[in-house]
């Protein structure tokens, strides 16, 4: 039995935080929001993002993040990505051990071009960090509350934290495996937004299942040619933080990502669908950065270049998977 | 403007002949049954496969083989794969020049282990064959038909002989890629259809998109480490004869094969399933060859074994279904 804190209760933090306190640990989740902590604790839900869900009665949330680094050496960072920093500027005062932290976040900083793990580096001490695991794979939390079966990798360069990670969350439902290549399970997380965005729009297109798979195919082609440049192992991109993690995002009503580049393909613009998801799309800010990645690393990707005529340049949808489907190569192995 | 010849009047075989007439080529269908030549000659429907689809009035059917084979040197093979000797030998009398046979079905004959172009090669006399083709890709013929943009690829050992099948089917809706690794083409097309029957029992066992996509990685992953055992190149079960046709047929409501897997997990018998479908269901008879073929070449593959237990040893589909999830090694990189 361990001490464990989880930053962010939105859906994935509650859910991981659900998994580890089924498992014993004493779990700890920390909100920003007063009220969201009090609801945890009195009433055991989190109904704005797991509407119906009952959370077991040993899972403790707190709006102070001080008491929540405090009680542990493991921190499972839950938070949107775009909010990393800060939450690190604020923990960093309280931290007064080595940590592990583990970040579940999925995406990467425009303009920095960062990783998250990078991000984590550059905001926190040296002195705070014993070592950083990456958590990522096919994961809807609707589905990890419910107990279904899922599978999701921990990596880091240290496998020895991996496998602590591993054993934390490790039960007959949620199968964690664990991987050295923390490049290419960062990127192969992140990269994939972007490919359920464009999922999403052909879908909304109405384009059908023919269509989307070749746009999966080739997304998953140029996520590969881009993170084997970038340092990871074209065998991660294979595996369950890219193809998997793809195919379930692409695939799923409960993806963010697929259902607002499914309003785009219906024609909706881009700001009235952030207005309607009314949550975090991460495939939209990673959408610039993996553009402004393919011209850094000198990597054609057509796919991520047309969603970024679409988002940024108001490309119409239409007009731009037409011109994907006609502009593509005649051989098929010069794809890859 | 060229004849060309379809061979089976199917679902998938009707679509590919509207293609072709709508390409402008001289297009004939054969179907052994008189009536459905007579309902597409007449009406211009195939009810059958493609309810509600009206068919161009070029396209033309007739259910004299002879004259189907005589008007042409381009014979589409689109017949179920246990039809095949048998449609060759009726045709090998009537086969008075070379011709190149393009073979779109997906399969892999039980016991004799032999691919779809071997059977070919062996049922028909080597004075008859200029070329054989194979056609395969994500390919729904009820998206085809209602120009949803596809993809396929058309792959020979002679490229040349793929790029006349290219030039023939192309159009702004129907892209053809070309690939000259016919092994690798054929083993995705057939075992595509095993994963996709359990990717189905994973859906009726209600097990949500995150084990789906957990099973579907891992199955493509089996799929490879055979084929490349067998001569293919691994890029092309990467493409889209490979991971885009197995994802198209795990996520689609077209997929029989999904279809027959789903009604297993749901707790019905394989002969129920069956005589449900109506259809073929090729995925029952390529797993038992799937089975076979990873004990001759001595490949691990957890899934089609399991599939194997649940179709032919009465074993639970959930049983089976658990000990998979439970059975996966820790190490992520070791599964490839």
């Amino acid at each position: 039995m361990e001490n464990v804190t989880v930053l962010g209760a939105g859906s994935w933090g509650t859910a991981l935080a659900q998994v580890l306190a089924e498992n014993g640990h004493r779990t700890l989740v920390w909100t920003h929001r007063e009220q969201q902590a009090k609801e945890i604790n009195e009433q055991h839900t989190n109904e704005k993002y797991l509407p119906g869900i009952r959370l077991p009665e040993n899972l403790v949330a707190t709006s102070n993040l001080q008491e929540a680094v405090n009680q542990t050496n493991m921190i499972i960072v839950a938070v949107p990505t775009k909010a990393i920093r800060e939450v690190c500027a604020s923990m960093q005062p309280h931290l007064t051990s080595r940590k592990i932290f583990v970040h579940v976040s999925k995406g990467i900083e425009p303009d920095s071009l960062k990783r998250i793990s990078e991000m984590l580096q550059e905001s926190l001490s040296p002195d705070a960090i014993e070592e950083i695991v990456v958590l990522s794979g096919p994961s809807h939390a609707e589905e990890v509350v419910l107990h279904h079966p899922t599978t999701i990798t921990a990596a880091c360069i240290n496998l020895d934290a991996a496998e602590k990670v591993q054993d934390l969350f490790m039960n007959n439902y949620f199968r964690v495996y664990t991987n050295d290549d923390v490049v290419g399970v960062e990127l192969g997380g992140a990269l994939k937004n972007v490919i359920a965005l464009a999922a999403g729009i052909s879908d909304g297109l109405e384009y059908g299942d023919n269509a989307k798979a070749a746009l999966i195919t080739r997304g998953l082609a140029e996520i590969t040619r881009l993170g084997v440049k970038m340092g990871g192992n074209p065998f991660t991109f294979a595996g369950l933080t890219g193809m998997g993690d793809l195919i379930a995002t692409c695939t799923s009503i409960h993806s963010r990502n697929w259902r607002a580049g499914n309003m785009l393909g219906k024609g909706m613009k881009l700001q009235e669908v952030l207005d309607q998801v009314g949550m975090v799309v991460e495939g939209v800010r990673t959408t610039k950065a993996a553009y402004q990645l393919s011209e850094k690393y000198d990597v054609p990707m057509p796919i991520t270049t047309a969603l970024y005529d679409i988002l940024f340049t108001d490309k119409e949808p239409k007009v731009a998977v037409d011109e994907l489907m006609i502009r593509m190569k005649k051989r098929e192995i010069d794809l890859y």
